[in-house]
């Protein structure tokens, strides 16, 4: 059966000794000191760099802004946050792209050069340029360092390109060295709706969350530990908690999710192992909210060629999982904040997102 | 695997010469006038019958009325339409009924006596007596004319119980008749969130869309035959028309559904034959309204010993599919009206619902 074949192949360390992640070349692993740190950065919307120009910025800043202003900050987020993994959530390029994969090598070069594991799903945009998404994850996939992998839809019976999920396990020489601490899931919410008549984005798709939920229920098995999810597009639960919680962070635009719910929220609660979910898409939100104990989180937009807002900065999302054994045993708690792209690099919004 | 036993079970007409329906006793059939009609009866409530009384009446129709009026209005209902099938979408009964099968016997007598075929679904409500989901629906598979199955949840892998469906062969002797030009599933909405921290009603879970997904497959491989659903509870888009649609019929109470989008809503879209789905749970609500091609039906509420309106009459929902070969070929439009328990059964809100 398709959803097994995919359980066999991404969870064979379920199968052995709960050493080996997913399926991986590099295993990511805690610090010494407990923590591990991911960087996740939102909408580049990379183009042809240094003749690709900037959106909403003041008249003073435009004339001097492309794409190398997004390298330069990623640059400086990577060296200020030193992070364990930098998670690109979509539309890392869009339509400016002549070529994606010169878009792409330019795009992730940040990530490349500081020889930290990254990972990347796509969003909406990825594919304006000359690659569709099967062609685009098959590249993200093989360049240095990353840690995406590609499905076969086809063979696997399981919607979109670019579902995975990879293990964090506990610090080298630790009691927890062979044993899962977080799981960090990542899926292919698509690009636009394939149903006739139905207009706008696409969702995450049943195959997608039955291939979630069985592998979910695998890691339960092996372990308690929490999980995070990376996506592009915002469930429509995204603006259904604008009315139930007390955001931190922004909302200055709406939730543009998929036109229909396809439940992936009522999947994520049903397994349990998701206490947070961080997409991108909407560049001038950035905030968290929690609903029915998960916290949903944009990572506000990073890129200068997308559009934004005048006078609201380029930001990204720092996401750090602490272990502190005396208090809480083995697995982590999880805080995050933001860093904007002004002079001092403003670290805003530090909040623990409550387990 | 579990969803594809059940296929076995459930779709062995599909291996055959497609002749037989889903392991039921009963062939449905279309009239030799091309006609399949089917009355739903949405939330009878019932109780212990004559001792117990009704809700929502004025002053001096409340004493002399108890469950015995459902059952009169039941029977009016079936002498006026002579259905070809009687739907019952759940909370048949409630806490009132001391007995569960006793009040069963009697709620669903005037299906039984008039020999037509029936099927019933639960709701929320039918397990505050004395019987649980599973003995409930074990019992009403087994009384006379009912058409309802059971599959066994643990061992089918499929939660709930009651998720069965029925095919409606064409015309005795046309050239449809070994052919489904109307399939009707009928899915258990459960009764209260069974995760710890959610409150509120229960959902179509993933499993069910997958036996839903499944089958429907199956189905349309088969035929192009449109298909109609059952259950008691809404989908949250039957809020979501309300903004969306002119609704036909009325909307005097908020629509109480899950507290989470479970998305059966955009498998449905995904699987592309259901034409409409009928529910009841909210009494006082009888609309229907239009979502991306999906007709969101409310039966109205029947019974008197449950809530409603003073001044809104009991009601219950009449669906007609109609073959026209020389407009249409050969699967049949729907058409649907409501008849309301007053002096003359005044007939309500008539409308072709648009494929």
């Amino acid at each position: 059966m398709p959803v097994d074949v995919v359980l066999l192949l991404y969870s064979s360390w379920i199968l052995g000794a709960c050493v080996l992640v997913s399926g991986a070349d590099r295993i990511l692993r805690f610090s010494e000191q407990g923590t591990f740190k991911i960087l996740q950065v939102a909408d580049m919307h990379y183009g042809n760099g240094a003749s690709t120009g900037c959106s909403d910025l003041t008249a003073t800043q435009m004339p001097f802004c492309s794409d190398l202003n997004t390298t330069a900050f990623v640059r400086r987020l990577i060296h200020e946050e030193s992070p364990d993994l930098i998670v690109f959530t979509g539309d890392n390029i869009d339509w400016a792209a002549s070529d994606a994969k010169v878009s792409m090598d330019a795009a992730f070069a940040p990530a490349i050069e500081s020889n930290i594991p990254w990972a990347a799903v796509l969003g909406n945009h990825d594919v304006e340029s000359n690659l569709r998404r099967p062609e685009l994850m098959e590249y993200i996939a093989q360049l240095k360092n990353s840690l995406a992998k590609v499905i076969d839809p086809p063979a696997e019976g399981v919607y979109g390109w670019g579902n995975f999920y990879h293990s964090v396990l506990g610090p080298a020489g630790a009691d927890t060295e062979n044993l899962s601490l977080l799981n960090l899931y990542f899926l292919d919410s698509g690009d636009n709706s394939k149903l006739p008549g139905i207009k706008g984005y696409d969702w995450i798709r049943r195959s997608q969350q039955i291939w979630f939920s069985n592998l979910s229920q695998k890691l339960r098995a092996a372990s308690s530990a929490p999980a995070l999810a990376f996506f592009h597009i915002p469930l429509p639960e995204y603006d259904t908690v604008l009315y139930r919680d007390q955001i931190s962070g922004r909302q200055l635009e709406d939730v543009y999710s998929a036109p229909v719910n396809s439940g992936f929220f009522s999947t994520l609660l049903e397994s349990g192992d998701v206490k947070a979910t961080f997409v991108g898409h909407d560049h001038i939100n950035d905030y968290c909210g929690k609903l029915m104990g998960v916290h949903l989180c944009y990572g506000g937009g990073t890129g200068y060629h997308a559009y934004g807002r005048v006078g609201v900065e380029r930001r990204a999302r720092i996401i750090v999982a602490t272990i502190n054994e005396e208090v809480q045993g083995h697995f982590p708690n999880i805080s995050t904040w933001k860093r904007l792209d002004d002079t001092h690099m403003s670290k805003i919004d530090t909040e623990l997102l409550e387990l």
